[in-house]
Order: C-alpha cells, then structure tokens, then sequence
C-alpha cells in the first residue's frame, strides 16, 4: 500500500507492507489523519524525540528506519482480526486513542516502526479501544478528536476553579483546542495570545474573549485587567494592609513550545499563578527557579489524555459543542504529506492540515 | 549599637544608628538569630538576590549601601513605641515574622536598608505581629521558628494525601524542617539524601525513615522501593495490561537550590511525581521541558509560609513535636558573623549557627 514514509530525516512517497491484523486487531481505511506539531518535531528532532519516547515507554524511535506518522485519524473498518468481538461491523468509521495493545505492550501508532500510522492507505487498530463515530458526524470533525483531547486533558489537569481567568499563550491546534474546551467547562473570560493574525481570528471562532498581539500588548497585562474586571462580582480576598482587592491567582497555558517562552511566562506571571505547560519544546531550555520560588509558581506539565477523556471529546465534537470545523485549513493525500509540513511552518495560512490518503 | 553590617560584598563589624520604634512598634534586644541560606546567598549574589526581591516587593536591595541581615530570631521587648496595645510587657520574649509594617507597606526585616536584622544588638518590630514565647521553651529554640516554618509551609504546599511517599533531596536546615514537618504530619516513610555524613546523621534525629548517600545509591531508587513497601498495605491501582500494582505518584523536595538539581530530580521522577522546589537557587538553571512533559511532572516552587503557619510552629516547637535541637551546631556574638559564615561552607560540621549579639 502507499504511504508517506519518514525515511533519513525527510518524508518520500513509497509502496509499504500491507499491516494484518493480528488476535484482537482490525483492519482500517485511514478516511483523515491530522498532521500534529509533534509529527515536524519527529521530522526535525528525531533524536531528542526518540529519546523522551523512550524514556516514556521504553520503545525507541530508530532515525535510520523507516517509519509512518499519523495519530490523528478518523477511519473505517475494513476486516475484523481473529479473537475480535465484531460490535462494529465492516464499513463502521471509528475512532481510537493512537495506541495499539499487542502481546501486552503498547505500541504508540504514528510513532512506531512496527505498524503504520495514519499517513498509510491502511492500518490495523486495537478492537477494544474503537469509538464508533456518531451519524451525523463528518468524518473531518472526527478526526479531531485527539488534538481536542490534548486541549480537554491540559484543562483538566488544570484544576480550574470559578474564580480561575485563563490565559492561553500560543492560538496553534494546541491553544486552540485549550480555548475550546474552557470555553465548554465554562471557564471564562478567557485571554489569548499569538502574534499571528490568522490564528487571532480562529482563536475567536474558538471562543476566546479577549484576544491580545503580544507585539502591540502585553498579555499579561490584558490578563490582570481581566482579572480585576472578573473578580469584582467574586469573592475575593482583600490585602489588609492597602485595601486593595487581591486577584484570584492566574492560570497560564504554555501552548508555544518554543525555547524561551516559559522563563518569559514566569517572568509575567502574577505570585500565585499556575502555569500548564502543553507546549512540547524539544530543546534544553533555560528557567530561573528564583523567578518561581518569589512567586510562589506553579508548574503543571501534561501530556495526552485518558481514555475517558479521549471518548468525552468525541463525544462533545459530535454534540458540536466543540467547534472544531475553523481549524481544518486544508486537505492532501498522500503526495502531499511533504508538502503540507512545510506549508504548517506558516501559522498564517494554516493550522490543521488533514491527510486523506484516499485522495489522488 | 554593634552589629554585623554587610558592606561592599563583605561582613564588618561596627556602629550603626540606634533604632527607634514609631507608632505601633517595638523595641527589642535580639536575643538569639539563625544565620539562613539566603543570607549566604545574599552576600555571594547581591545583585540577582535584589532582583528577586525587587520583583517581589517592589523593594530592591543596593549593593553599595549598608544592610544589617538576620530574619530568624528570638527577641525581648526593651520599650513601647506610641500607638501600641502593651499587652506584652517589658521583658517579654518574642517571635516575630521578619516583616515590619510601617506606613501601609512592608519592610523585610533583615533584607532592609531601612532598619536592621538580627545580627544587631537590638531592632524595631512591628507589635501586632508579635508572638509571645511560651514558658519553658528555650529562646535558642524559638528562634528556629523561622526556619522551620518554611519547611511547614513546604509540606503544607505539596497537598499530601496518606498514600504519598515523600522523598526529601539534600539535608541542610530546609531539608531538615522538611523532614520534620513531614513525620509530624504523619507522613512516610520519609526517604532523605545528602552526600555529608553529618547532615545525614541530622535527618536521622529529626526522623527521617530511609537515608540515602546518593554517591551510593539512588535516592530514585530507594524512593521506589519504599513507595512500593508502603503500596502493599494501601489501594493501588493496577495496570491492566501487566498487572504490576502501580505506584503512587512521589512528592519530591528540592531542597539544595543548586543549578543541576531540578533537573537531575526531573530525571529521576516517576510519572507523574510533583516536584516542590523550596531550596533557592540563585543562578540560571537549565531544564529540560520534555522531560516534565513525558513523565507529566508539577513543579510547585515555594517560598516563606503564612501568619497562621509561623505561629503553629512556634507552637509546635513549644510542645516539642518538632526536633529543632539538633539543627543548632554553633552559636556566635556579632564579631563572629562573618567566621560563621565561612564555617558553614562545610555542611559536614555545621547546620545552624545562632548569632547572639549579647555575646561578648
């Protein structure tokens, strides 16, 4: 079958082994597979990348074998595996986490040599972990079930109160999906930041109610303004000595990745404020724990998602109270794929790029 | 009066102007002051130390004008000034949080230009902030207060719950109230580690359970065998693939503030372990954000501790619950605060060393 290949640091179009599904496996269509940042850092930083991988779950990324991206698919079963239950019958789209559970280990699919990723005609998939995706449902949406789940989880991990005024630094698929799923927890005013324009604008078809050009002004100080606004009809604590109401601590979504940003968001951030790190930079990067221990900060790092989380952000897209039709911003098949990274290098132009090996 | 002035990067001894209490103060004679970490900090890194405090409390330190340190103190009241409530007499021995409230803001006594620390004969306080010293208790005791409070207000940061095993990382006097304010609170078994012997012999009298030299071994992997002794006997989720009996996440303390360390720790954490970072480093550090994000880590740095906890210790130092005794290594007058200083570079001899500035 054809597939874009990640082969000695570029991306080339060949002919791959056809994946069989083994005991408890099924056969699948990819229909669309969202290009994830992650999958450009794999393509530039493969080593560093196969490093943390591993140091995650023990299976490394070897840079000289070929290996097929893609976690972020909608697709349709095509065959059932032996040892399947077969609840979903052939031509059934579905969903699943990225993973595939085989001999009683896992295997991260989109990050594996031993079985293809979305960016292939076809892959097999864990029965068990299947999602039927509802009628009514358009298969693009679905596909963005896990860059949305990545948002749900980072909100969740956040232990947000209802006092809590996010600010989300960075409008990628990452920050975007952040928005989407406070504005879904009810959570609110939320501050976002890009100093893309075109993401400024999908930021606000995302929900987003103040939307700051970090170029022009500071988002920390849009933050404190919104705060102050916000807490006056909140109980909220006044300093004894000036009278002055003190401000609910901020929550800040590190959802750039870049090195840099976070010491930067240390240095903004209000005494008090927890700062949730989805952004994956691949670099060293350089803090001053001093800067946190004056403030009281604190750090929260997050990755993924669960399960439950993975199958609620299906749900909820199918609901449509997760607008996530703004963020499709183009469509390639496979010839494509190479193309597509490089375009994603623009934030202007795009945010969400989906593969549709289908197509010509 | 006498006292230890730091002038010009270094510590003199000479005369400085007497203070004088104004409305709602005090005036006392110091009887015993700890010499803190901070204070070496300060004088080996003035510069970023008033950085840090200048973004803090909008207060900086000038490094060419005179300052008299000293924060952890035991004193005695030797006059009212106006305005005061005199429920404490004359002769009266006190704590105090080192802040001075003077016209609606607040003034950090020891890191002031404006009125002196302890390692002075005698300095102004603030009377509503006073705590009396309770009979019995010995005034070198009570001026370890301070100190341990910061441990308190760490452990009281880190949100144990009964299933978490904490894992104290470097054993000077913070590690030190760490591990104290840990066993009070119930929690263990306390791993601790420390390259000195001695300071290993004191997390041993303040009850460390599990001590560790990490040129020996890792303190990761005593930490995971403890953790895993201490799961048999509590609910511990399963992995459903393996069926290993998961562990619960570590609570690590950072308590050495050394570039190098959070990093190191970042390393060696689990998945999902929080990270409280009560130790003050004072240089650029280097982290690396993939780390936290793999493992989903929280940092939570910390600093200082509340009224209410300042007073609980004092009260729990009182009644005995907490061990400070061992921590006191040395004891000084003013003309040997800059010797001290020196002498506790070699964490092999020295925990705390107390000024007493009556001391000839």
């Amino acid at each position: 079958m054809r597939a874009a290949v990640m082969r000695g640091g570029a991306l080339v179009v060949d002919e791959v082994p056809e994946p069989e599904p083994r005991s408890g496996e099924v056969l699948v269509q990819t229909l669309a597979c969202g290009i994830c940042g992650s999958d450009l850092h794999l393509l530039e930083h493969t080593e560093q990348f196969s490093a943390a991988a591993g140091d995650l779950s023990g299976s490394t990324i070897d840079p000289h074998r070929d290996l097929v991206m893609g976690h972020e698919f909608c697709a349709e079963i095509l065959d059932h595996g032996g040892g399947t239950a077969r609840n979903l019958p052939v031509g059934s789209r579905v969903c699943s986490m990225p993973t595939l559970i085989r001999d009683g280990a896992m295997a991260a699919v989109g990050f594996s040599h031993d079985v293809p990723g979305g960016y292939a005609e076809r892959m097999v998939l864990t029965e068990s972990l299947l999602l039927p995706v509802p009628n009514g449902l358009g298969t693009e949406r679905a596909a963005l079930t896990e860059p949305m789940a990545v948002g749900w989880h980072a909100v969740a991990m956040a232990g947000l109160t209802a006092e809590d005024v996010p600010l989300v630094i960075g409008c990628g698929p990452v920050g975007l999906a952040v928005i989407a799923a406070l504005k879904l927890r009810g959570a609110g005013p939320v501050v976002a930041a890009d100093f893309s324009a075109g993401r400024r604008a999908l930021a606000e078809k995302l929900g987003a109610d103040i939307i700051i050009d970090p170029a022009r002004h500071s988002p920390y100080g849009a933050w404190e303004e919104a705060a102050r606004a916000s807490a006056q009809g909140l109980r909220a604590e006044v300093n004894p000595l000036t009278g002055e109401r003190l401000l609910p601590p901020g929550v800040y979504f590190e959802c750039v990745g870049v090195p840099g940003v976070l010491d930067q968001m240390m240095v903004g951030a209000q005494r008090g404020c927890r700062v949730v790190v989805v952004g994956v930079c691949m670099e060293q990067d350089q803090v001053r724990p001093l800067l946190g221990i004056v403030k009281e900060l604190n750090l929260q790092f997050v990755l993924g998602y669960t399960a439950e989380e993975f199958a609620l952000t299906l749900h909820h897209i199918a609901e449509g109270d997760l607008p996530v039709e703004p963020l499709i911003t183009g469509r390639v098949g496979i010839d494509g794929v190479a193309g597509a990274f490089s375009d994603l290098k623009n934030p202007e132009r795009h945010a969400k790029i989906l593969v549709e090996p289908w197509r010509a």
